[in-house]
């Protein structure tokens, strides 16, 4: 059992959760929750580590996991230093990061629905990890088949948007792209209609067919897309708005997009 | 100019952004940020404070907004001491609660659709600031027309939700209510249709008549709708998930449903 804070591992750990470099170096994130190491594929699994109170709680499911994955045993001080959340679970894995391919991400990898036309999310410079977690979450909902990123973007291995996917991490593959504008036009050439969701649409997102191979395109929070990605765009949808409401939460028109796709790719 | 953070006005409007309790009593909640001021009915404020840097930088309609309401100046501690967020904007208000009427919120008070049918979002013990702001922010999108929210829920003055309305809360009426499940048959008993978002719902939320009055019932973030409130609703819909999510966020839920009411209503 663990008990300093100031063990060599539990510092590791606590690095992991404050820096994205020392997350990048070392090639892990940290989840938190039995929830989520119930959905975590075993082989993503480095290192388990759980409070004595939770075992002592755990039901025998539980219990078999944490034996199997061989889980040490942390001080509840420790497990306070360690983890993201001010009420801590109780247990914490450290996990592999994944590595995609970009055929992967358009093909759908994982996603279970070989044959399904691709319906792509592209992310420019999202900074909120609850927006960008809950993206992930609606996403994977509405049959999302994968994720594009740009490097401006928050890192999703972050502990908040880790929380925010509910586990939608594990099964929607997705990649960072340096050059989002050039990716948009590559997915525009290989037969993918890629929408920009942008106040200057002159038709309405609903009047598109969106049971053809379909992309959305989703910019920051405060500035949207930038010209150079929406320029690349096959077309501006538009979320028509009442009231005085000028724009959306990015994962809010994620979401209106994404299930107008799924309706439509059900009836 | 105010400079003393220990002044009498700077720690009531401390109170006012940490206590609900203190808000209820004074009848008053606190905004941030010119956006807000610009939008917000001027008969709702009472006090306008803004720091020497913000008038420096200000445009001239703003600084005739500021002249107007008699802006009092605050040296820069006290207007980090005030305001809620880590980098202040430079200018924050006092403004007066609402009181709506059930019957201007069954109406649509101020929503200036008279002759629409109504379009109501029911909400029960929603807990997150900024999923409960999210929610008003895309119902006036989507058109609603009125909000009811168990007393269970989160405070809707809180500095959190109000920033998330991104304005939304001048303009969509709402009252919370004691009973919820009552007040639901109540709207049945008055020809609106309530339908409860729910995981056991059999027919999918795109498979029912919205252009009807229409009331969606959202619950907490955790739970879901309590039973009574979820037996009292005419309809379960289901907004049907792949993958292997379980359910969906509040706020995304909310927007998927009433941006298909704003769709239908469209066409």
């Amino acid at each position: 059992m663990i008990t300093s804070v100031n063990n060599d591992r539990v510092r590791k750990v606590v690095t992991y959760i404050q820096k994205s470099k020392a997350r990048r170096e070392d090639d892990v994130f940290v989840i938190e929750g039995m929830k989520m190491l119930r959905e975590v594929p075993v082989l993503q699994v480095r290192e388990v580590y759980v409070t004595g109170r939770f075992v002592d709680k755990a039901s025998e499911d539980d219990k078999e996991i944490l034996w199997r994955y061989g889980a040490e045993e942390v001080s509840e001080d420790v497990m306070k230093k360690m983890a993201d959340t001010q009420t801590p679970q109780g247990v914490l894995a450290v996990v592999s990061q994944y590595h995609y391919t970009e055929e992967e991400v358009l093909e759908g990898y994982n996603q279970g629905n070989e044959g399904a036309a691709p319906l792509l999310l592209v992310l420019e410079n999202i900074q909120d990890p609850g927006n960008l977690g809950t993206m992930f979450r609606s996403g994977e909902g509405a049959g999302v088949t994968g994720v594009i990123l740009s490097k401006g973007s928050a890192d999703i291995y972050s502990p908040k948007v880790i929380r925010s996917t509910m586990g939608s991490i594990f099964r929607m593959p997705f990649i960072y792209v340096d050059n989002l504008p050039e990716m948009v036009k590559k997915l525009g050439d290989s037969g993918i209609s890629t929408y920009a969701a942008h106040l200057k649409g002159k038709k309405n997102y609903d009047e598109f067919d969106y049971t053809k191979p379909t992309a959305f395109l989703i910019g920051n929070e405060g500035n949207g897309l930038t010209k150079e990605t929406a320029d690349a765009a096959t077309d501006y949808v538009l979320i028509p708005m009442k009231g005085e409401v000028e724009s959306m939460n990015a994962a809010t028109s994620s979401a209106i997009l994404t299930f107008e796709a799924s309706r439509q790719r059900r009836s």
